[in-house]
């Protein structure tokens, strides 16, 4: 498969795809500082929570290199506290940034010789474990795909991009994905534009063509017809936070697929880390939906579409009910028809 | 309400709001002559079978008027031969346009005094009817809406634009809306944006904002979350072509609100007049759904949006099976859980 640097180590710097220019323009940043690395996170030149706790990483890794420039410091953590503070509030809600931090921040008191070359082991085995558990969760659910009916390739929807792009390098449900063409073969993807912030018209379409897939670009409204047609045989989407009972949230426009999937008997799998399941939220009830600003629906890029005057309800997120997942896919396996207890038998630790 | 005018006679000239402009403007034409009429209907000045239409009906007048001013034609069939065959060829599809001129034409063989003022009168004929026809489907439909919940007014969610803008005046879909706002007091809308051609964005909320309303703009992903969230209370929408059995075709992405609004148990009205039911076609799987050019996916005015090399897929219509159509709304009242004996018996003349 085509590499993308999502967020690596490189002659000594930190090297990012600038997300934000794609499918324009593929440009790649380096990186020499914590700082550096920070405003890159807020700026959303790199996006996905698991791509950004790699580059917070290697973001600490470089901080240290940059320091030791200048000699060994008397104190790693008083020497570091700027930098990792300038990480940790990048962007604050994004989990896997705090979590990858959080695993760093203990070698900072450990010996200070050869520290900084420590940290670079440890970010780049938060970004290897990630890849391996990206490619382990794309070999379980692509155990479970349908195989392709006759006459043509297995055919696969999903929605907004839970790719390469927003992961160390493999993607969950283009993980999935991935791993299909691996077993079968030759594998189509439908891919929806998601408004109101094009991630499928823009980065699932862009990494998938780039790794050599046919990819048909639909409206987010146009999944019903394609479905009824008989042009998708399976779907698989990612999550952002996937409830204690299965319940998935996930990118504003999935549940609408979701049941569209069930009426017409179509496998709807769900993948993503075990990083993203929160026992600690009973349902998909109590999963807090971000509601974002109005102009993200009435422009693009900066120009008005919609007439002056209107309202506009502009959720992030939707919630779909576990019993509209055939199949969750984690790192660990996958869990059919999930339910509270079938979650936890299978995934808690 | 507020009047637009969509195409009306004005001081001898043919008048209609451009289209095409909207919502960043609104600016009125004016035509002499059935070249330049046919002309606005091709380039989509004014859209919307019955809109279409009233334009050719005043189309016709308009022509005659000119042709009277250099006195009475020789034969009045052969001096409106041109125009009349400039303004059937404006839309070839529009199937109310063949109509209106299929009934104007036969006035032109008759009393050659006079004529340019009955084929006026025809023209108003059309209009009125057609307002008519929109006032009592808007009043039957409005008859069946659900009474508003406790707490706040009904909150109607409708799809591209079944408006005043695609009639004569008053509306299909949004006719029934205004009719609901009559009954009620107050009525507030929830209308979807409409991808790929943004007719909810652009049309719907302007002409619902000029008349009053409360609109709130989703994008077409967005209507499951706000099912799921109880903030809708009842779904309209209009019609392209309705099969003898009730199957609704139409704007993309019906089909998959339609799924939802059952699976939530909300009202599911489809508001057309009877012209546009088909009774040749049987069910809605022998109806032709149009395909469109891939740039209206890939682009928005013109700005690249999705990835270089995508392939689209871009059907322009969908179906909605009859059996989740709560109501067929008629300007000869309404057909519940619509079907093919149901529709015979209360439609067929």
């Amino acid at each position: 498969m085509t590499v993308f640097d999502v967020a690596v180590w490189k002659d000594g710097k930190v090297r990012m795809l600038d997300q934000r220019l794609l499918p324009t323009e593929e440009r790649y940043l380096e990186f020499t500082s914590a700082a550096g690395v920070a405003e890159a996170i807020r700026a959303m030149v790199v996006r996905g929570a698991p791509a950004i706790g790699c580059a917070a990483a290697f973001g600490v890794a470089v901080e240290a290199f940059r320091l030791a420039d200048s000699g060994t410091p008397a104190s790693w953590p008083e020497a570091m506290a700027e930098g990792m503070r300038l990480l940790r509030q990048a962007r604050p809600t994004a989990v896997n940034l705090g979590w990858a931090l959080d695993r760093l921040e203990p070698l900072l008191a450990g010996d200070p010789v050869d520290l900084p070359q420590r940290l670079l082991r440890e970010a780049e085995a938060i970004r290897t474990e990630d890849i391996a558990s990206c490619r382990a969760m794309g070999k379980a659910g692509a155990a479970i795909l349908p195989a392709p009916p006759s006459g043509r390739p297995l055919t696969i929807m999903t929605h907004c991009n839970a790719g390469a792009l927003a992961t160390a390098g493999y993607g969950t449900a283009l993980g999935v994905i991935r791993a299909a063409r691996e077993r079968f073969g030759e594998v189509r993807v439908f891919a929806t534009e998601t408004r109101p912030f094009w991630q499928g018209a823009r980065l699932t379409a862009w990494e998938l063509e780039r790794d050599g897939f046919e990819v048909t670009l639909i409206t987010d409204s146009m999944s019903g017809h394609a479905m009824s047609r008989g042009l998708i045989d399976a779907v698989v989407v990612g999550a952002d936070r996937v409830a204690a009972n299965g319940d998935a949230a996930n990118k504003i426009g999935t549940y609408g697929h979701a049941v569209l999937a069930r009426r017409h008997g179509i496998p709807f799998l769900v993948a993503c880390p075990l990083s993203t399941i929160d026992f600690k939220t009973p349902t998909g009830l109590e999963i807090p939906i971000e509601e974002r600003p109005a102009d993200e629906v009435t422009h693009v890029r900066g120009l008005r579409i919609a007439a002056e005057g209107v309202k506009v309800f502009n959720p992030a997120f939707d919630v779909t009910p576990a019993e509209l997942v055939t199949a969750l896919v984690t790192e660990r396996g996958v869990v059919h028809a999930p339910d509270a207890i079938r979650m936890r038998a299978a995934l808690k630790a």
